[in-house]
């Protein structure tokens, strides 16, 4: 067989959930006459993977509503095969086939592609102390997983619960779990949660959890899990301390599933990733790999990363779906990594990179953080909305942001995104014309007050110092009202309130390099240019004031 | 006086409200040492305007939460002089000097200046039938009107109230006026409500609004007020008709506060603002004007534009105020006349231009109308969001959008908004790596749907045509089911659902230009790649399908 017969165009598909599905239902719409075949090695065509810890906790209360779509829909609107169950065990580039093997009755068999789309996904990491046996210990990735947990709580008397793990999946189980009544454990390797987060704003997530009674234990290296037959009955940590749970649900990460992809020769990148072009090609033009699998372009770093998430992954299974079946398609934009998760009454979501990845690959960085209410203040309900940006020194390109609250969060981290997907800079971000009304934001609304005070960095107007500064050295003025320093005190500094500074600002020794400090920055900013503009030779502003620096330093 | 002797440099701001305030305070900050003096007209040195709706009917509480400084707070905090109920009679520009009258006192002075910063605001239109004198005939733009209203509420047995204009202004205090259980109704001269918005998109504000037992008439030509004494007692149309009548609301629109500026010689543009250019400097370059009296570079069509809305006026406000007190600034961007409102349980939002406007202006112009669910469809609570788009047909620059949902409509358009910002294309759109998690969004957020949609169009993959086209002289195919069909008849068509078309387009003529039709258009445009791809010479889509078709036609 070969292409240049009559024979319809075999356009052939390892796996429906990461970018399988829509790669299969856009290669329908850009060729009518293609023979589609979709092969999925688990027994539904796609599932909505994101949903599963909502069902956990009854959040979505139907099983039925993850079910996207059916072999049946697929066929009679795409006339697109489905073939569940099956599953690809080896590419033969040469001869263009697939060998696939049909798990229920063992049957295997050659399949010739003309193209091909690899849509394999990613699998749980299951790290050294995960059981080879168990009947409580989870992981929560597939349909299967989350029917097993399911049938597990409702056949056992579970109280305590441990999640090891704080990404997204953890903390969204964590979340349901709770809903459920359950006493939830949640253990972390890392010294914080969320780590795509820098650490001060995983803080307000930390606290979140805490606050409703989540024990959160960072910097957790579990041990080994003590086991009672195939029961787990507690975490053994390093230090050799112990956590009772009747149930285990670990979310350790992914990786990609490349096995075929390697094993047929195509080439992966650094990131362990399949390397593709725009099209979503692989090193074999006939050879597409879309979704967690393949590498993405990255719009910050330029350089190709892995971003397991379902957006790009659609996206991806887009155009490598359009490119298979007609020859063209738009190309597959840059990826950011953008992301959110809800964590009890806060939403965290974040773009790009953190101050923590620039730090670790040497790129050059500063850094803002304010607070502002998420719609006008003077309207109710404004709920506080904390705003981190990371930009260039140089030409103040935002290179990431993050943000936390209980409402909007996800709006400021959509728009600076957006800004990120033309290489927009902290500038460009002050002068976005955003809509406003009192329930919705404010006439400066959060992301321009975040890039106003970027833009006075950036200009030395006066220059941002990092929350977790070290202040010694510096002469620190707190011109915070006399209330707020003593429910806060901030030893060592001297008190001016901004409201007096300009009678007092005599009082203050203006060859010293000089610190304003307030609560958020923002009365911080006017000190500064006082001081400044008195002829102050060196102040700066304490970025985020004490209330982002009480989450990461104990001033004595 | 001159700027070259020891004096410090004196910058005199006309007006608090519309960036005025803003002005000064950022002045300040960039200028330590400068004399600030604020003239305010008014008896508050600035005020939450656009929360005025909202203190009638009682979301907003306190009344004092719309005071957002106080003459004290700016003397203190930043050394600014606050002179309220004082009038900028007069500019003399060869001295450098302003008249002023204190009201109080009627004691007039001239009040030298180095620089002069306008904020003079703007006023609402007095249409002919505003009476000389009434008790109960109002317009709502200051805190006194408000107050007037308040009283006249208090004091009087209303239940009849008519609101005549349906902006912004005129919808949030319709809203308001339900709150308090007043029967509401609301007037529009022209043929729709939410002008910014394209008629089918205020349609669906205008069911909400009817859905809340408002009644709305449209092509309202007011003539007169029937007067009782001083008493409006009903609104006579040119019709003949009358509506009874306890209390007049006025909210037709705003003119520029330019007098003052004009007088004194000042640019004024075709639009009736001030010309300034990219620091908001007017042809006297020691004269700065900001808001709404003033000229904004619009970001779609190149040309001066009048935006009164807040954001910008406060964004123009900053810049000034930098730039009238240390000779530099960032530039004053572009803006899109974005803008949000909400009505009820719905919200309305738009940026950039309306397809009713490209068209006035012969701007060459395509759109795309979809529904989506405004987070995972799966995820309970999921509301309708409907997107529509206007984008250049050759590059596919995006000209505008607008939106209108229960949730996150404000998102879409912020993010579109900023994708504007760039310059963006439909392509970008697609492409922006957006936050998803089921609470959030989707996977494909509706401005990646509204873009792919937009995108294929331009690529003919196949054409939309828009919802209210002319069907006559098509083969039209109904793709939906059996039962929608009934539901919502689409006479003429010939039904074949979309799920038989696979097996049943030999029914159909492919030499007829033909275009396919569902109820949102998404299976529509499914349908119609297939008889494109089975040779069908011109095949269409119908944009937004039956759900945006019976909002602007009725088939018979």
């Amino acid at each position: 067989m070969n292409t240049s017969t009559n024979q319809p165009l075999r356009i052939v598909i390892v796996g429906g959930v990461a970018g399988g599905a829509t790669a299969a239902a856009r290669a329908r719409r850009a060729n009518a006459k293609a023979e589609i075949i979709l092969l999925e090695k688990g027994p539904v065509v796609s599932f909505a993977n994101c949903g599963l810890p909502y069902h956990i906790g009854g959040d979505i209360a139907q099983r039925e509503s993850l079910l996207v779509t059916t072999p049946e829909l697929f066929h009679k609107r795409f006339r697109i095969e489905v073939r569940t169950q099956t599953e690809a065990l080896h590419i033969d580039r040469d001869k263009q086939a697939v060998e696939v093997i049909h798990h229920p009755t063992g049957e295997k068999s050659s399949l010739h592609y003309d193209r091909l789309i690899l849509a394999t996904g990613s699998e749980p990491l299951r790290p050294p102390f995960y059981p080879q046996q168990s009947t409580n210990v989870f992981q929560l990735w597939t349909l299967a997983d989350m029917d097993r947990i399911l049938a597990y709580l409702r056949n056992n008397p579970v109280q305590n619960v441990a999640v090891i793990g704080a990404g997204f999946v953890g903390l969204e189980t964590v979340e349901q779990f709770h809903r459920l009544g359950l006493k939830v454990t949640l253990l972390e390797r890392a010294p914080q949660v969320l780590s795509p987060l820098d650490s001060e704003m995983a803080a307000l997530i930390h606290n979140e959890l805490v606050h409703h009674n989540v024990d959160v234990i960072v910097n957790a290296d579990v041990r080994e899990l003590r086991m009672n037959q195939q029961q787990a009955t507690a975490i053994v940590l390093a230090d050799g301390s112990e956590i009772s749970t009747d149930l285990v649900l670990v979310g350790a990460g992914v990786r990609p599933r490349v096995e075929l992809a390697k094993d047929a020769g195509l080439q992966l990148g650094a990131t362990g990733g399949v390397t593709v072009n725009q099209f979503m090609q692989t090193n074999d033009p006939l050879i597409y790999a879309v979704g967690d699998m393949a590498e993405y372009h990255h719009g910050v770093t330029d350089k190709p990363s892995r971003v397991p998430l379902a957006g790009p992954a659609n996206r991806s299974g887009r155009v490598a779906g359009a490119h298979a079946a007609s020859g063209k398609s738009t190309e597959m934009g840059s990826v950011l990594g953008t992301s959110v998760v809800r964590v009890f009454q806060l939403t965290a979501a974040c773009t790009g990179l953190s101050q923590r990845v620039c730090g670790l690959n040497k790129i050059p960085h500063r850094t803002v953080i304010i607070q502002a209410a998420h719609h006008a203040s003077y309207f109710p309900g404004a709920k506080n909305l904390t705003l981190k940006l990371i930009y260039s020194p140089t030409d103040g390109q935002i290179l990431g942001a993050s943000c936390v609250g209980a409402e909007g969060a996800d709006k400021r981290i959509d728009v600076i995104a957006t800004a990120m997907h033309f290489g927009g800079t902290v500038d460009d971000l002050a002068q976005v014309d955003l809509a406003y009304a009192p329930p919705y934001g404010s006439a400066k609304d959060p992301v321009h007050m975040a890039a106003f005070a970027a833009s006075n960095d950036l200009q030395q107007w006066p220059s941002l110092n990092e929350p977790n500064s070290d202040l010694s050295g510096f002469q620190v003025v707190d011109v915070r009202t006399a209330k707020e320093q003593q429910t806060l005190p901030l030893p060592g500094a001297i008190a001016i309130s901004v409201d007096e500074l300009s009678t007092r600002w005599t009082e203050l020794d203006p060859t010293r390099p000089t610190i304003c400090v307030c609560h958020s920055g923002k009365r911080a900013h006017v000190a500064a240019c006082l001081l400044k503009g008195q002829g102050f030779t060196d102040v700066r502003n304490l970025s985020g004031g004490m209330s982002i620096r009480r989450l990461m330093v104990n001033d004595k």
